[in-house]
């Protein structure tokens, strides 16, 4: 056994199933290692964006950690912004990196680069192994720093030289979790203040998961607390009755107005929310100091403090579903409003919706509150370019349900190269490009700026037309059977026939 | 005038031209200057790393930095490999990149991240403004800085607030350029090497521009020695009767057994060669210590030494050019050699081939030196997916000449979404795809490695079957006429359409 067969096989004695993998030359002894140690599937990606992307839809799915088997420092470096978002998303995600053999690497080869101090970028835990010795408890130590603070992305580089050499098997003896608590006497303030009246709770994490929400359900329906959560979660249960937090908005006039009708606000599995972007004359943070009440931040156990405040406040078991109707099916030419009503309405029961869809999405949240259960998965940490890899990472997670990634096109350029993954995986995911034709967002800012009248310049680096993206090309090019429509009855047409089949398809919603 | 403002006047007064860009909400001040500040031009761009592939393209075309607009810290990560491309060509590139508002960074906003330790892996010269006030000199320094060493990449990071304050206008002198030298006593002793006879001189850098050849070409002629170069060099001049110097072998043991024939080598414009990857019981330099000689370094005055070198040798103002035939037109099926052939035949004089080729154009080199003078780029830091956008960077320096992105499939699409930007700017670039349908590289090296069967994951990861890619559509949905052939009558053809007519073209080389 060499050492990439040792790090294989601590890996799945570690609960690791999948790798994520664009290899090179410095990492073929671990491919050939899959091949000789049964028990990992190996799943290539054209770009390593999409490899880590995927890594983080897999691993908001599964609670899991998958392997990234990267290509030296470039390698990372081209992975490093769906890495980044995993980070903000608190994602358990292993990166695993070949590096120049270590007698080598003192020439500079052309690809050697600084891979720790690159891979801090996105994470604490960066090591490099000092030999096949190691390897096997290296990728447990990694292991285990995933599941730390909630979740996190540990890179384990390892040279070629200790890939080839003999190496002893590690131990299959799993470490033990990570012992997660809270501060007892933040569910006593917690609760004074709920009772108080007048309070909201701001929901993140575990607390949107289903059991935190059903938690809080009883909460608010004990002490009429309101219910909020993050602009940008990582994964929210919703539909099918469940409670329904208010979605801070994303500009932070806004999300002001919301919070500053509540004394105090208490923060369940999140942080004190904070502006996306900083504009002159409004604050960084969306609560005051005064206003913010800690209940347990990311990596506290928020389950269980939501059950101590639960119990505290003797809340009910029971409380009303949240029922309402769906938006009515829209007609004519498709807007962000009847795209997302439209997807509203037909996403089956426990479908994933990866939601990349920023601007021409922005009512799917709440055109989707009574929609049939379902997973809401969001971009996390502003890097865009997230939904194609993480619709392909939670489609490998989750075999049995339905993935439809809502995705803009600007934010969808990003990633094509997904539809590759997953048209040869054969994955069960929907991919419907709002096709506006602009970084909206852009035009919304400068607007918001005062800008009335850009010029050429600002005009151009806001457009996506000259030319047009012709995303049926595009993902047929990429071996995704694809069709574009532009109004609403084609669009729930076309909806219908890609729901109804197994396998990868790609709807281009034209917006006017 | 406001801090963005100041830092678009004194890039235009330093000389850039060309801002690469994909920005974002911290970058829109930045954005606003280029039109408020003419005299820049401003190229969307629909992936980073087009944009910084762009800049490198332009840069080894121009001598001069083109200017990259990125967004934040993931901005940065998206373009970092072809950052590393261009360190490793030594090319003149200006990273700006916007930061959130100083005020508002400590609330470590989602987009947050330490983009100053993530820039230092391309480039030494990482600064962030201080404020307004000296955002004009702070851009002064960064266009210095990319023009040491030969050529580096700077990184001037600008905080929002700096951007939108009022500043003063910096002054328009320009800093004196670099000053460059060499070593003389290192003339003397490779003059007295190259009179002992059995030499060879290993030129990189500027001892491949013209004027660097015809100087080693009176050299050879005076003292016999044989001409080497890089196997990966950032820029060539080649074809036309110039000297060609042979191209050192990819694998070290062909390395070595070139080099092995010399006595001494005598290094001029790059560094002691050493192997692209490491493997096991062959060495990491490519020269023994004993054997190497040098003259200067990238960052030395190389033409000065080469001229010194020229009169010391007393060497011979006139040499016979270099002629001989082009190969045969192929006919047939295609493969590696006949889509070379094709292009060396067709080429245009004057044109740009940006060859990120690898395992599919490996002949092209050999069949390229009897062509039409012709500038010939190569993937310098082996991060792959440079072509495309290096190409585009090529054909905004170089607007009169015909560019050629001979490409390699597996390489290319890293990075199709540059197809658009050729498209929009009407760019004159003809994308020749070579598709072998794998990482064919891995192949060779298993063989290399003694892998005769591989298993099942390890061929998956090699290999870009299941479903092909159908660059057609790919290049039709970003914008570009595209064509696919798969017999050396049809490339010839579609060739010779595509290099009639302006504008980007792509056609598919299928090889068998």
């Amino acid at each position: 056994m060499n050492g990439a067969q040792a790090l294989v096989a601590a890996a799945i004695d570690h609960g690791i199933e999948v790798c994520f993998a664009n290899p090179g030359t410095t990492e073929m002894p671990l491919v050939l290692a899959l091949d000789s140690v049964p028990g990992m599937r190996g799943i290539l990606c054209l770009h390593e964006n999409v490899a880590t992307g995927a890594a983080d839809g897999y691993g908001r799915m599964t609670g899991q950690p998958a392997m990234c088997l990267l290509h030296l420092g470039p390698g990372l470096a081209n992975g490093l912004t769906n890495l980044h978002n995993a980070r903000r998303a608190f994602t358990p995600v292993l990166n695993v990196i070949g590096e120049h053999a270590s007698w080598h690497l003192p020439a500079d080869p052309l690809l050697a680069s600084p891979i720790e101090e690159v891979a801090r970028m996105v994470g604490a835990h960066v090591h490099t192994s000092a030999g096949p010795e190691t390897v096997a408890s290296d990728l447990a130590d990694a292991v285990d720093a995933t599941h730390r603070n909630g979740g996190a992305v540990a890179t384990l580089i390892v040279p070629h030289d200790a890939q080839i050499a003999e190496a002893s098997q590690g131990s299959a003896a799993r470490r033990a979790a990570a012992d997660r608590s809270f501060i007892p006497r933040h569910v006593t303030n917690a609760a004074q203040v709920l009772r108080d009246g007048n309070a909201a709770i701001l929901l993140g994490g575990e607390g949107l998961s289903e059991a935190g929400l059903m938690l809080a359900g009883r909460i608010a329906a004990a002490t009429g607390a309101d219910l909020l959560c993050d602009t940008f979660f990582a994964r929210m249960e919703r539909g099918g009755g469940l409670p329904q937090p208010a979605k801070l908005p994303y500009f932070p006039d806004q999300a002001l107005e919301l919070t500053r009708r509540y004394d105090k606000v208490v923060i369940a599995g999140t942080r004190r929310p904070v502006a996306f972007f900083g504009y002159p004359g409004l604050p960084s943070h969306l609560t005051t100091q005064a206003q913010t009440v800690p209940l347990t931040g990311p990596g506290e156990d928020t389950l269980a403090a939501l059950d101590a405040l639960a119990g505290e406040l003797r809340a009910p078991m029971d409380f009303d579903p949240v029922a309402g109707p769906l938006p009515d099916m829209p007609a004519g030419a498709l807007d962000a409003q009847s795209v997302s009503a439209v997807i509203a309405r037909l996403q089956p029961a426990n479908a994933i919706i990866m939601d990349e869809a920023l601007t021409v999405g922005t009512p799917y949240f709440d055109a989707s509150r009574n929609a049939p259960r379902f997973s809401h998965l969001m971009l996390t940490g502003g890097a865009i370019g997230e939904g194609p890899g993480a619709a392909t990472g939670a489609a490998i997670a989750c075999p049995g349900r339905k993935v439809i990634n809502f995705q803009s096109d600007g934010c969808g350029a990003y990633s094509v190269q997904a539809f590759w993954t997953q048209a040869r995986e054969r994955l069960d995911v929907v991919t419907i490009i709002g096709s506006n034709r602009s970084y909206n967002i852009l035009n919304v800012e400068l607007a918001r700026a005062g800008v009335t009248e850009p010029g050429p310049i600002t005009r151009s680096m806001a457009g996506l037309d000259r030319p047009f993206l012709d995303w049926v090309k595009i993902g047929e090019g990429f071996g995704v059977p694809s069709v574009a429509v532009d109004t609403a009855e084609g669009l729930a047409q076309a909806l219908q026939v890609a729901l109804a089949e197994r396998g990868p398809r790609l709807i281009e919603a034209i917006m006017t």
